[in-house]
């Protein structure tokens, strides 16, 4: 038992260090007045197919910059070349030993690899993970997570925390409605049982449908400016 | 950076702790005879499903018991309930402080609400996570990945630790391959490139494809014994 005690009180440490290193990023994110998304989602529910029908529509009048962070490659990154807009790549494995998502440390080393005065949105694509990334602030103004109604509509009973952290749910992937048994009214039932009246967008990255309503939230929040992360 | 220094070396030491309770937990399990199967995967990739039909096909031919691992919520154990088999819930959240994985303390924590004399397979499902479960051995005989093909293609690469850790890989969900973009052969390939030769059936738990299969390899390891997990 005491290694798990021992253990709680450092994750506790872990946090303030954290939370210190999220207000140094933040800083400097305002000084360059870059509006910071922390994009956050389950393994494979579409954020950078997102990524990509975002940046079509919104590359000509929005400086979009994206930080990618996963465990290993550089496959989302590589995704995005195309766009020729700033991106640096944040592995987590080997240098911080395989996390299963970005903290604020991790996002400060990442930094120097993007020119923040030429960028108006930063989009920090997280790990792919339901639990972790929800813990760790990284100095975004925003969190938006991609869920895909092919995960079911219990998932937010089951992962709390991530949907409570959220200001925004893009529940994506709905061309597949008609081939599944999901209960969209249960999955706004528990959308509101833990983050009641949260804004949520029903789109699909594959078909455009309801991307260009989410296109419409990215570029108001980014013109609104810097908007301090109050939950 | 001393922070995460210091983090580095308490995670190497909590590894260690769990690795002796995880073969405390495997004595256990030798003793009574059960064939212990961990099983991960992302959040709605099926496992609790495929344990229905699990459960339907093989309840009358082997003594199955079930640990559910989740951060918060009994609703997978309620699923299963109707089949009046023994069942533990383990939460992660808060007794242990929202975990993303279950490690080997959680699995002893819950294994006094278990008969484990009256089992023959226990099936622990794991919290919905493709990172740190794979990196926390319970004390079981093998490893299985449930993988929903909704996921692409591209994961094996993206999480290897996971992909890597199992001894086979059930690819769900084939009942939307017609509506998916998901290259299949590249999937095999990439499973190929991490985990070489590695055991895999394509399956719907939801239309029952495969299962039968998987129902096969499930009973056929539960005959021949406990046999000790290499990798």
């Amino acid at each position: 038992l005491s290694s798990t005690v021992t253990k709680t009180v450092v994750v506790e440490g872990v946090l303030d260090a954290n939370d210190a290193l999220a207000q140094a990023n933040r800083e400097k994110f305002d000084r360059a007045g870059n509006f910071v998304i922390n994009m956050m989602s389950s393994p494979g529910a579409g954020k950078t197919t997102l990524l990509e029908r975002t940046l079509e529509r919104l590359g000509d009048r929005i400086r979009i910059g994206v930080m990618e962070g996963d465990v290993q490659t550089t496959l989302d990154a590589d995704r995005l070349e195309r766009f020729n807009i700033p991106i640096a790549q944040v592995n987590t494995d080997p240098g911080f030993g395989g996390e299963c998502h970005l903290d604020a440390n991790m996002v400060r080393y990442g930094l120097p690899g993007l020119p923040l005065d030429d960028i108006d949105v930063l989009i920090i694509e997280n790990v792919g993970n339901l639990v972790c990334p929800a813990e760790f602030k990284v100095g975004e103004d925003s969190r938006v997570m991609v869920f895909s109604v092919t995960e079911g509509e219990d998932k937010p009973l089951k992962y709390p925390l991530m949907f409570r952290s959220v200001e925004l749910v893009l529940i994506n992937k709905s061309d597949l409605l008609p081939h599944l048994e999901v209960d969209l009214d249960a999955l706004n039932r528990n959308l509101d049982a833990v983050n009641p009246g949260v804004e949520r967008i029903l789109l699909s990255a594959r078909t455009g449908e309801g991307v260009d309503e989410w296109c419409s939230w990215l570029e108001s929040h980014a013109r609104s400016g810097a908007v301090p992360l109050v939950k």
